[in-house]
């Protein structure tokens, strides 16, 4: 049979990160391309104290059917947390990880053809996501305290039927960029002026282990124009799949119905561990320790990279998050390099790969420090420094 | 602000059936309404000793990120079991519960304005999943042997864009109904000369308590055009969210890209626990323990209907699923019924809510014998009766 695909997908392609991904299995692969949480940050004693507790006292909860919106308490513990999200007629909805939260805001306001003005670079599973419905992408470049403000408000004017802007204002993915204060004031100020919505994407918030916490744009959200995606996957656990939006009503009674006929509801046992970790356990110690584990890995790996890599290739130290964005000098071809590292078993992720056009230019490579052991961080940056003393 | 949701979302509702189950927490009512598995058939216990050992011997396993495509050795087990459902270029992905095998199958083949050809009166969460892509839906009545095969034929004739047609040939959802085989076998040859796949969607199909088991659809589909959905929510938990889909490579390829952009993959931790207890445990034993559960609760409805509510309440006698599909006498205003047994605090699904127009006119209602208790299911149907004998 031949079979004749949905426009909308007709095009679409797996991520090039998990093509990558997929040389992690080739024994001896030093893998800085995921973007996978270290595995001691994980609470496995707590939770396994927690999965005991929950089959012994309430089985039939963790098991049967469970309401699209999320487990109240769920819900109630994260408006306790971070009151600060919530608008007035703000709502809360539990999601199965953010990523859903961004097929869930597309699907419910986005025509095809409408634009999403998206940093550029930017997180390829929400670029991935926002093309699946055949909407409109332009991106505005990142400066070092966030987007390019004449060019997002060019691309504001330019695009008239645009529904929102996407960003990651904390420790964005790839670039690590922590937008300014200013900034996302100004990124509040000209959705409000252009009438359209922000999307606001946290999801390494949380993992901050320098430099003071910024207030998020939701947090200034007085004219009910922003919906917020949080996350436990950096945090707590990705494999439990739980993540959540927080939006004025009228969006959020929209997502729920489109949950609603794509998966029901969120696995209900995920829930309920997440929420006895957030009300039972001390969970700012957590984060603290948290941090201490990926300031460490974080500070490896950039040690190794000025002995090894710098000046000639440029980085920003990070403050948070899980990469670190390392451009290239002129000279070098980035996809040769990123290709040569994978021969040499290191794997990275080409920069342009985070782009709205892949096909732009591009002299970035994304490395991650979360993933790989320490020994890998050492071993893999000697390799790359190798590579590069040798163009 | 004013909020311009998609086109696509802008008439969609929540299903009637939630509405309905919100009268579900008032005090004293009676749920027939609802399609949640009995408490007793879950394998609490096995869970239980699974999830303990799952926390004690690979935590990291459950808790890190995992495949979008499902876990491998989850994959097998489903193939090992249910090899006739595996055709030579047929593959494999786990979802968030059958629920995503239908976003993800409409997504991948459907453009907006496409035909999906439905069985009528049908699944609810189904029509509002192909609904949410603009699809153009067609039913096709039902006898009590499957659809109506002259007027499937003259959909197809008439809806030279269908995409697929969407069945549930064992103890249908919410008619009861099981497609003969003689049946089965004239839908995929149906499909075949027209041109079209065929979504089997076989949730309760191992719930059979009464009669013998039909081979499915997807059993006989030689020609690579039979996509099928299963689940383990009627028969392990509905809770952890684990179903999957068997089709050819070229969909399952399109609906892992669909599904890494959704909710990239299933909870990994449910993925676990269902793999252990298919593969550790008497699966066969488990389900012959819940077949008798079921019959027992099916039996004492259907005593009750017998008793009290028929021959003026036409009804099939169930093998297998969750429901009895009920008829009213003509002079009887099926709405008026529901809202009267409402009032009365048992709570009935009115059956027009399964119909592609819910315009149309219907007199039936489904009942639901696997939530309520059987008190409640002996003092709900007494009641039905008295309402009944009021008209």
């Amino acid at each position: 049979m031949n079979y004749n695909f949905a426009d909308r997908v007709g095009t679409l392609q797996p991520s090039v990160i998990r093509e990558i991904l997929k040389f992690s299995s080739v024994p001896g692969m030093i893998s800085f391309a995921a973007g996978n949480p270290a595995p001691e940050a994980f609470p496995t004693k707590a939770i396994k104290e927690i999965t005991e507790r929950i089959m012994s006292e309430r089985p039939i909860e963790a098991l049967q059917y469970s309401v699209t919106e999320g487990y109240v308490p769920l819900k109630e513990a994260i408006r306790a947390r971070y009151g600060e999200l919530f608008g007035e007629n703000d709502q809360i909805i539990i999601t199965t990880g953010a990523q859903q939260v961004m097929e869930l805001t597309t699907k419910s306001l986005c025509n095809e053809g409408d634009t999403i003005i998206c940093e550029a670079p930017t997180f390829i599973g929400s670029l991935n996501a926002f093309r699946s419905f055949n909407t409109h992408l332009v991106g505005v470049p990142m400066e070092n305290d966030g987007m390019e403000l004449n060019a997002l408000e060019q691309a504001l004017k330019d695009n008239k039927n645009t529904k929102f802007i996407y960003c990651i204002p904390n420790y964005q993915n790839p670039s690590g960029i922590v937008t300014s204060l200013e900034k996302r004031k100004a990124i509040y100020e000209l959705a409000k002026k252009y009438g359209v919505m922000i999307l606001e994407d946290n999801p390494y918030g949380e993992t901050r282990f320098a430099g003071d916490a910024i207030p998020t744009i939701k947090s200034m959200d007085t004219d009910g124009i922003v919906a917020y995606a949080g996350t436990f996957s950096k945090v707590i656990s990705p494999g439990l799949r739980v993540g959540y939006a927080i939006a004025p009503a009228p969006l959020i009674s929209k997502m729920t119905v489109c949950k609603q006929i794509s998966d029901v509801h969120t696995a209900i046992f995920s829930q309920l561990i997440v929420h006895e970790f957030m009300t039972k356990y001390d969970y700012d110690a957590h984060l603290a320790g948290l941090g201490e584990i990926y300031r460490k890995k974080s500070d490896l790996m950039t040690g190794l990279l000025d002995l090894e890599l710098a000046p000639r290739v440029a980085y920003n130290r990070p403050s948070g998050g899980l990469f670190i964005w390392c451009t290239l000098p002129d000279q070098i071809d980035m996809l040769d390099f990123a290709k040569k590292a994978v021969e040499r078993k290191v794997a990275v992720v080409p920069g342009n790969a985070f782009l709205v056009d892949e096909s732009q230019p591009c002299s970035s490579i994304r490395l991650n420090y979360s993933t790989p052991t320490d020994e890998q961080i050492e071993k893999g940056m000697k390799i790359l420094g190798e590579l590069l003393s040798e163009y």
